[in-house]
């Protein structure tokens, strides 16, 4: 395998010399209807409002074939060494099926740890829902509580809060779930106010074991539950840890039970794990976690098709790199039209700023090229009424990746002025997607859109536990192909060890560093 | 009064001469007490970390003398016609308190008309408060639930969740506030389903009374109200208005009761009058309301300061502009150390994004430099745990605004290894600014910091509703004094009407335009 800086890259030289598209000129019926393909899971993906045509494409084609990007995933499935940077293997897609079958690390088989993971998280949460399993003082849990900080938090709770209402309008029980990730003591104080602590299972979620926000949160927690003056309850019988075999946690025999992990699942790529896998599965029931994987499966599948017209994630990724390293474009708004997906925009800004959000290569070196853009969105049609001004007039310009469903989640909706609610959402985006790529000339400058604002659209029946698995997985597989182009890691997180050295040298005392120690006292 | 291109501007032909300052090198105990000011409601604005010295502050200030900001201020108190694309006033300061006296216009004391809105909203809080205003069932009001979107939902959202923990840390009775915005039907299903209905005041805010998504969210509760079968229950008069007295919500005489604002409040400056103040008199008490108009309007007095060394407004609008203007930075970041601010970058993004993402200048002339930044941001110590990898070591710099507090608000905290959880939450917040300013060396160029990477803190004791209001009118400022220096009208959006025709247009059938139904048949 060869791994070398896309500015070395040949098939990049020739990219920069094509001449640039202008997708207000070149945005036809026939465009439309061409530049679409399967994403998995039963979603679409359109680009025909982006600034490709079919000679960029081939470029990027044989872009991604001379930076051998199919040939990189096979290694990530096959387990190798892919994030040389910890030395460790890149195992996320095992925790949804076995492409290429199982993968044998450190004298075990991990495709059947993950297996054997996935069996205890169906019996025990079926347990925990039918009431076999209860809380200490004998009562029915009816809340799922997860602590946990980053992508024990983020992915989650963005996965949670998008299928609520798919739940609701399909009938199935639902434990609620709620979430403290932050370490100011307020985070913890406002979820634990609003608990019947008899009833609600904690889902304590840290791979290490030692994450100091989690574990600060945990004892508040612990400190709430034996305060609480309730008899008879056992704190300890509240809360399961999810962690790796090797953490500290892993041993406490305090707790009600254990799911386990391993060092081979980044942080914010653990949704599929037992990190998500556990909550969801109590909140929801294991059938629906389980669709969920078979989506996220159904498009890492998908992923492998070294032809990029086949291959959504990969087509996706090429032309984010086309924006970023030809167009110079340092953001990427991400505009779900469904209120569901209101924090997958988090999520998909940890993913992507985490994993490529570096300046040296994957030996080291410093790269001459931008890397991963900033990520930021809202739903619509919110962000219609926020933000979107300076999207359609403002004087960058930043791609948009559009997400819709055809069909709401609850199957509630009113008809007013002779439309739905859900047929309102839908025209708005459509119209946003035609009115950025169109714009229009008005004699009234200050009401005048230039038009040529790039976007893409996701598309989909309605947002399924397995639409969501394979809109997950979408993302996660863009970013890695993303890395492989840009010649990075990313799977480590180098970035954020400083800071956290630092905060310990101001907890005890700042260490004789007076500039510490003065911005320490502007608080 | 003289209004000219930034680019044509003396001064700041001078700014872009004046050699760089490296933070990385400056950085000192004495810059740190040197560089901070007092930014009103008990909070101090502190740019130790931001790349300036007194060289380049002092041509800030000309260049602010020679834009004429502190007239063009003057000009807004005084309500002269500060927003000419629509021919309006701009009057939101004067919600707040009367700097320069009363404000006649359309032949109305409009000081006197904000006055006796505040007092209704006091009355009639009180009365529901106090259970003398009951539901149409004879039930207490124990819920609030605003139906708005925009101006009219993130701003007053913002501002309920930063004084939730604030109120219960004191005591204070609340009534729970809930918000239904987005069209997607999916989000007032779930509000609507978690509503105790005979114990629910909904708030009905719309300016124009017009307002399609939340006439519709409007018509989907009296839905949910009739088919509740809740005997003897009347929908009308479990809602108030709030709009201006010329629309058509105001003389619906089915509704309990109706507050008024007028054209001269912009959606996103608008949280300080009837839109943000009914919903927080509410849940809060007026008394609540009134500390944060307090906190405003002794922001909006300290932006009155000519020397830019005593307004931290001007100070921190100066500062963005020679980030975006000289060294080219089109992002923002906003990093709130307190969960209470967790949705206050959303509206910053709004209040920044909207205002000034815009590429003509208040004469409608294209002008030929970048304008408004890309805004976002999420609370630390989540955000550490997310993008701030890229925030450290990816290509591009991204300023940063962080704020923080010395106390948490609900008082509930633990000790664990010898810190408190705010103790801990502040350690990490001194130790990013630190961190991103100085950097390390490392002979791993994986773990290499390279540091310049500038930021500001807003500190204050504690977010109490005197210190929200400052942080509200300080960032509204802030906004106002750039919309001056790029020579733009701050106070229209045009950018946004233009999805909402061919919205419209979709709805009817897309009118012939073949390429708007192919995209509206997309989904």
């Amino acid at each position: 395998m060869q791994y070398k800086n896309l500015d070395s890259a040949e098939a990049f030289k020739r990219l920069c010399a094509i001449s640039h598209v202008s997708v207000k000129q070149e945005l036809t019926v026939d465009r439309l209807k061409a530049y679409a393909m399967d994403a998995g899971g039963g979603l679409t993906y359109h680009y025909a409002t982006m600034p490709v045509n079919d000679a960029i494409i081939d470029e990027l084609q044989k872009l991604a074939d001379e930076q051998q990007l199919l040939e990189k995933y096979d290694a990530v499935l096959s387990g190798e060494m892919m994030n040389p940077g910890e030395k460790r293997l890149v195992l996320h897609h095992l925790t949804r099926g076995q492409i290429l079958g199982d993968v044998i690390a450190d004298g075990e088989n991990l495709g059947e740890f993950y297996r054997t993971q996935l069996e205890h998280i169906r019996s025990f949460s079926e347990k925990v829902r039918s009431g076999a399993i209860k809380g200490s003082t004998g009562k029915t849990f009816t809340t799922v509580c997860q602590i946990g900080i980053g992508g024990s938090d983020l992915g989650p709770r963005a996965l949670y809060l998008a299928l609520q209402g798919y739940a609701a309008g399909k009938g199935i029980k639902q434990l609620e779930a709620k979430f403290i990730s932050n370490v100011d003591p307020d985070d913890a104080a406002q979820v634990i106010a609003s608990l019947d602590l008899e009833r609600t299972l904690f889902v304590l979620v840290s791979k290490s074991g030692t994450t100091l926000e989690t574990l600060t949160n945990r004892d508040l927690v612990l400190d709430a539950i034996k305060e609480s003056g309730i008899p008879g309850i056992i704190p300890g019988k509240h809360m399961v840890a999810v962690t790796s075999n090797t953490s500290p946690l892993a041993k406490d025999e305090g707790m009600l039970d254990a799911f386990f992990i391993d060092d081979y699942i980044g942080g914010r790529y653990s949704s599929t794990s037992a990190v998500g896998g556990v909550m969801l599965s109590l909140a929801f029931g294991y059938d629906v976690f389980q669709e969920l994987l078979d989506g996220a499966h159904q498009a890492d599948t998908l992923a492998r098709e070294k032809d990029i017209r086949k291959n959504a994630a990969l087509m996706d990724a090429m032309i984010g790199v086309y924006l970023r390293n030809v167009l110079y474009h340092p953001i990427t708004a991400i505009l779900p039209y469904s209120q569901a997906l209101i924090r997958f925009p988090a999520h998909l800004q940890q993913l992507d700023m985490e994993s490529n959000g570096k300046h040296v290569n994957r030996n080291g070196e410093k790269v001459g090229y931008p890397t991963g853009p900033v990520i930021f969105g809202e739903p619509g049609t919110n962000g219609q009424h926020s933000f979107y001004q300076l999207l359609h007039q403002g004087t960058d310009i930043i791609p948009l990746q559009f997400i819709g469903f055809h069909e709401n989640q609850r199957g509630k909706d009113i008809t007013i002025q002779g439309s739905t609610s859900q047929q309102k959402l839908n025209a708005n985006l459509a119209a946003q997607i035609v009115a950025f790529a169109r714009g229009k000339d008005d004699e009234n400058p200050n009401k005048q859109f230039e038009g040529n604002r790039c976007s893409s659209l996701l598309s989909g029946k309605q947002l399924t536990p397995k639409a969501l698995g394979a809109l997950l997985s979408h993302f996660e597989n863009k970013v890695m192909f993303q890395g492989f182009v840009w010649n990075l890691n990313s799977f480590d997180q180098e970035g954020v060890q400083l800071g956290k050295v630092l905060a310990k040298n101001v907890l005890s005392g700042c260490k004789g560093d007076p500039v510490l120690k003065a911005v320490s006292d502007l608080l």
